[in-house]
C-alpha cells in the first residue's frame, strides 16, 4: 500500500483528482479525511514505484510513501518527539505522570464524593468511573447510563477533577463527549472500528485500552484509526493480556511500556487493576509500571471495595490507594520523573 | 445472580411489580425483554435463598433460579435437544451439514457469478461474501458497502443461493437484514454488545464468530445476548484462536466442536480458512471439522485466489473447493451424516 | 551456520582434518557422529561463501550447505518421500495407520491383560503403558519402574503386542530399550537434549511428543537431535498445546498434522487423550485426527477408568475404545486409508 | 493425597512401619527422603479421614495433612517468614537484593575477566556464565563444557566473585557442583524431574528457572522436588513466558513476583534479558522487577555484545550494565531496599 498525504487544507478539487487518478490506474483508493489533513491509502496489486512517481507530482500532494509499517501517524518516524497534550490543563506525555483513579462503575453521589475527597487530598487530577459498563453477561449490571454521567458531572463541578469514562457505542459518543475529559475505549472495543472512527471525529482525548489478546501492532493500528480521522489526542493503555497462566486475571505485559515508547510518540498508561484482578497485587504492578517508564496509571479504588457492584476483588480501599500514591511518587522520583499534582 | 423467568406474555403490570420488589430489597434488577418472553436478572449482594422465595411466588413468575452458569438460554439444560431451524428452507442443526462458501470480499458481479456457478454445481446452499470488511488498518480496503449488498442480491435472485454476509455496526443492521439470509458477526465484534442486542431484536439468523481471544464460555454468553432479546436462530462459529504457535495464522480449536455440542443446543459451524490462513491446510482442517461433529463449514473460495483483494493466501480455487466438497461428503457419510443439497 | 555432511564411513583422519580447518578459520565446529554418517556444523561469524568453498573441496566431504531451516535431516527437502519404517513388523508412515492404545500407567498383570484382550480383538498392533511416569508433584505415584517393564514383557510374550513405553532419563535408556518396541519421549522431555542424544544412539524407534509449550519448529529440531545421532526411526506426536482456553486440558493443535506433513517426511501421530483430558471428547478428536491425515493415534484406555491411578478422567473404557476403533476405520476409509491390523 | 511428615531423624524402622501400614490399606506410599527429614506421600482412593487418623498416631510421625496445595515445603503455610540463606557469604532473600550478571556463555579467560572487572567495580557479588548451553539445534555451539568450568574457577579465585552456572544433566551434577556457588536449572529443564531430584541431593544452592510455558504452581512443584530431597536453598527465577505477543522474545510475567512472594517463602529472582530478547528493553524490565519486589536480578552482559556467541541481541554492554546497576539501586532505595555489595 502507498500512503498519499495531501497538503494541509488541500481543496476538494485536488483530492478528487488524486482519487480519480488512482481509480484510473485500476487501483482502490481509500480516503481518510481528518480536520487538518487528508490522507489517501492506495492499495497496490503490482509494482509501487510507477504509481508513487505518478501520484507524487500531482497538485496538492505533499508526499507519497509505502506503508512499511501498517501504522503511520502513530509511529515514531512520523513524530520523533513524544506527544504532549493538555487535557483540561493537565499535561499528559511529559516528564510528569498522570494518575487516574476511581471506581469501576459509578454507583451513587456518595460513593463518588468519598473517592473524590481522597483524590483531591492526594492531588490526583483524574477521576475515572464507568457510566456504561460492557459486561460479558446480558444479565449483569450494565451501568447507570446517562444518570451516571450526571453524577460524574456533579462531582467535577464541585471538585475540579477531570473525568475519564467509557463509551461503548457510536450512538453514545456525542453524549459522552459532553461530559468526559477523556473518553475510554474498553479492551473489547479495541477493534470496533466504527467506534474508533467516530472518536476520531470528536475533539475529546481518548484512552485506548489494548484488547486482551491484541498485539501491540494492532493496538497501534487501532490508534491509527482515531488519528487518521483527525483526533491526535490518543493515550494507549496496557491492561494485561490473556495467557495460559491462571494465577492472575490477566498477565500484565510490562514490556509493552518500553516497546510502545520506542514505536510511538503517544503516551502510554498502565492499568494494574484489570491486569491483576486482585487488589493485593495492584501496588507491586503499579510501581513496576512507573519504574518501567509509563506516562501514567489508571487504578481502581472504592470507598467500600467489597461492596463494589463490579470488579470488587481488584479495587483498592481509599487508604490503600493513598499509600500507593505516595509510594508511586517515590519510584517516579527514583527514575527522574514526578506525578502531576 | 438470580434469573427470574416471567411467564410467556406476562403483562407489563406483573413485570413492573417484580422490578419494584427487587428494588425494594435494595437490589439491582436487569430487564431483558425478548419478543416471547421477559427475563429479569437480579444481582445479589448477600444470601440468595430469601430473595428466591420472595420472587418465586409472585404473579407472572414462571421460575427463579441461580445463574450457576452465566449463560442460560444457550445452555443444554435449557433445551436438551439440538436446535434445528430452517434458513430460507435449509435446515441447520440437523443431521445434515450446511456448507457456506464464497469469497472473503464481494468484488464484482463477474466474481460472484463465477463462484455461484461452482456452488450450484456442487449443490451448496449458502453463498458467503463480505460487503463490509473489518480491517486492522484504516488504509485497507473496507468493502464495497451497499453496492456489495446489491451485487449479492442479484446473484441470489439469479441462482437461489442464500446469502451470508457480515454486519459491522448497529446502524447497518436494518440495511444488511434486508439482503442477508444469515448475518455474520465477525470475531472482532463478538463482544460488541450493542451490536449483539440489535441483532437480537431482528429476525434474521446470526452466525456468531468466536473472538480470537475469547473462551467458549464467553462465546456462549455473547450468544445469550442475542437469544435474550428474542432471536433464537444463532449459529456459533469456531475460526481459530491465538496461541504462541506461529506456523498457522490462528490455531483451530477443534475441541471446541465437541465441547460446544455438550454445553449448548445451538449449531456449531467451523471456518477452516481463517484458522489456517493458508489454502494448502484448509482441506485437512475442513475434513477434521466434519469428523469431529461440526454442523457445517464456512470456506473461502475465489475464482482467482491470488488476485483476491483480501485474505488471498487462504482462499481455495473453485476447483479445489469442488474437490473438497466431495471429500467432505465422504467423511460426513463415514460419521453417519450428510450435507444438505 | 553451515552443515558439512561427510561421506558415509569417512575415516576419522578426514573428519579430523575438517575440524582442524574450521578451527583454523577461527570458527567453532560442532561434531555429530551417527552410526552411518558424520555431520559437522560450522558456526559462522561472517560471510558463508569462502568457508563453503574451502570445506566443500576437502577429502571425505560429501557436501556443504547453509542451514536455512534450522533442522535438516528431518526436512522434506532432505527426504521428499514419506519415511516408512517397520516396527517389529508393523509398517508406520505408510497409507496404513498405526493404532497405539493402553493405560496411562502400568498397574498390574490383570490390568494389562484385560486391555490386551480388547486390543487383540480389535487387531490393534501396539500396547502403550507407562512404567516410568513423569509427575508434576514429587508426592504422586511415579510408576512401577522395572517391575512395570517386566509386566509389559509378559503381555508381549503372550499376545505379540508391540510395546510403547516412556523413558525419562539417559540412565534408563539401555534398560527401557531392552523391553520397548517404541520408546516414548514425553512432552516435558522434548527439550531434554541429553536424553534425545542418547536415544539417537540407540536402535529403538522413538515416539517424540511435542512439548506443551513448543513450536512445531522446535519439535522438528528435537527430532533432528535424534536423527543426527544416527537413529532415523522417529515419530512425531501432537498432544495438545497450552493456550488461554480452559475448557479442555490442552488445545489439540489439529493443524499440526498438515503443517508437519508438509515440513517433514517423519510420521505424525496424534494423542487425543492428553489433549482433551476428558474421555467424552476423545472420540471426536481421534476422528478429526484421522480425517486430517495423521499416520496414527495413541489413545488411553483402561479396564476400569475411574480407578486408574493416573489421568483417570481421560481414559476410555475398553468398550468405548472398541467402538472408537471401528469408527476410526470408517473415517480412515473415507480419506483413502486404513488401519494396520 | 495425604502428606505424612516423619519426625526429624526418625529411624528407618519407624519409616518402614508407616510404609507397610499404607500398603496394608491397599494404598500407594511415596517416599521422599531428605537429609533432615523424611516425607511420605500417600495416594488415596477414598475417604481421607480414617487413613489420617490411623497414620497420625504411629510412632515417629510428626503430622499428617491433606495436600490441599500440591506443594508443601515450598509454601508460605509451611514457613511463614521469608527464607534467607547465605551463599558463600552473600545473604539472599533478605531486604538486600542480589545482582547476578555476566555473559550467556563462557567464551574465554579474557572475556570473563573483562566482565569481572566491571562487576567488581560495581560491587556485584555473582558472576553468571554458561559452560553447558542447552540449544534447540544440535548444530549450535553447546558451550565449552569442563573447560568453561575451569575458566570460571580461575576468575573466581582471582576476584572472589561467586559463580552461577547451569547444569543440564544428572551426570554432570557432581562436576558442576564442585565449581558452582549456585547451580542454575534452565527453563527447558524445569520439569526434568531426575535432574531436580539429583540437585535435591546435593548441597549447592539452586536457581530454578520457570519453564517458558509453565504455571507458577508447576514452578513451585518443581521446587518441591528439590526441597523434598533435602536441599532447602532454592531460588525461583521468572524469565518470561510464551504468549501470542511477538514484539518481545517472551512476555515477562511481572505479576509472578508478587504472586510468588505470597505463595512461597523462597527468594524470587528476575531475568529481564531472556524475557526481552533485546538489550534496549532490559533496563526498563530490570527496574520494573526491582519495583515489584524481586529479591534479585540476573542480567546478561558482555564485553562485546555483538560478538557474543549466543543470545547476542539481549546482552548489555559493560557500560550499559554499570549504568543499570546504579539506576537499580535508586529504585531499590525508593521501595525501601538495597543491593548487597
Amino acid at each position: 500500500m502507498l500512503i498519499v498525504v495531501m497538503e494541509k487544507h488541500a481543496p476538494v478539487r485536488q483530492i478528487g483528482a488524486v482519487l480519480k487518478e488512482i481509480e484510473g490506474l485500476g487501483l482502490q483508493p481509500h480516503l481518510s479525511r481528518g480536520e487538518h489533513q487528508t490522507v489517501i491509502g492506495c492499495m497496490l496489486s503490482g509494482e509501487s514505484e510507477p504509481v508513487k512517481s505518478r501520484l507524487g507530482t500531482m497538485e496538492g500532494v505533499e508526499r507519497v510513501f509505502p506503508a512499511s509499517r501498517p501504522y503511520r501517524l502513530a509511529s515514531r518516524e512520523f513524530r520523533p518527539e513524544d506527544s504532549l497534550f493538555h487535557i483540561s490543563g493537565v499535561p499528559v506525555g511529559s516528564s510528569r505522570l498522570a494518575m487516574m483513579a476511581g471506581p469501576c462503575a459509578v454507583e451513587s453521589h456518595a460513593q463518588l464524593m468519598a473517592v473524590a475527597e481522597v483524590l483531591t487530598a492526594s492531588k490526583v487530577p483524574f477521576l475515572r468511573g464507568g457510566a456504561y459498563k460492557p459486561r460479558s453477561s446480558p444479565y449483569s449490571f450494565q451501568g447507570l447510563g446517562p444518570k451516571g454521567l450526571e453524577l460524574l458531572a456533579e462531582v467535577k463541578s464541585r471538585t475540579g477533577l477531570r473525568i475519564v469514562t467509557e463509551c461503548l457505542t457510536t450512538g453514545d459518543v456525542e453524549l459522552v463527549a459532553r461530559y468526559a475529559d477523556v473518553i475510554q475505549v474498553g479492551a473489547r472495543n479495541m477493534q470496533n472500528f466504527a467506534l474508533l472512527q467516530e472518536l476520531g471525529r470528536c475533539r475529546v482525548p481518548v484512552l485506548l485500552k489494548r484488547g486482551m489478546m491484541s498485539s501491540l501492532e494492532e493496538l497501534l493500528m487501532s490508534a491509527e484509526y482515531i488519528l487518521s480521522k483527525g483526533n491526535s489526542q490518543v493515550m494507549l493503555c496496557e491492561r494485561g493480556i490473556r495467557t495460559f497462566e491462571q494465577a492472575t486475571r490477566n498477565t500484565l505485559d510490562i514490556s509493552a511500556v518500553p516497546v510502545l515508547k520506542r514505536l510511538t510518540h503517544l503516551p502510554v498508561i498502565v492499568d494494574p487493576s484489570h491486569a491483576a484482578g486482585d487488589r493485593a497485587l495492584v501496588p507491586s504492578l503499579a510501581l513496576a509500571a512507573v519504574a518501567a517508564g509509563a506516562d501514567g496509571l489508571i487504578v481502581e479504588t472504592h470507598p467500600d471495595p467489597d461492596r463494589s457492584v463490579s470488579d470488587a476483588a481488584q479495587a483498592l480501599s481509599l487508604q490503600a490507594f493513598a499509600e500507593l500514591m505516595q509510594r508511586s511518587e517515590e519510584v517516579a522520583k527514583a527514575v527522574g520523573r514526578s506525578f502531576y499534582n
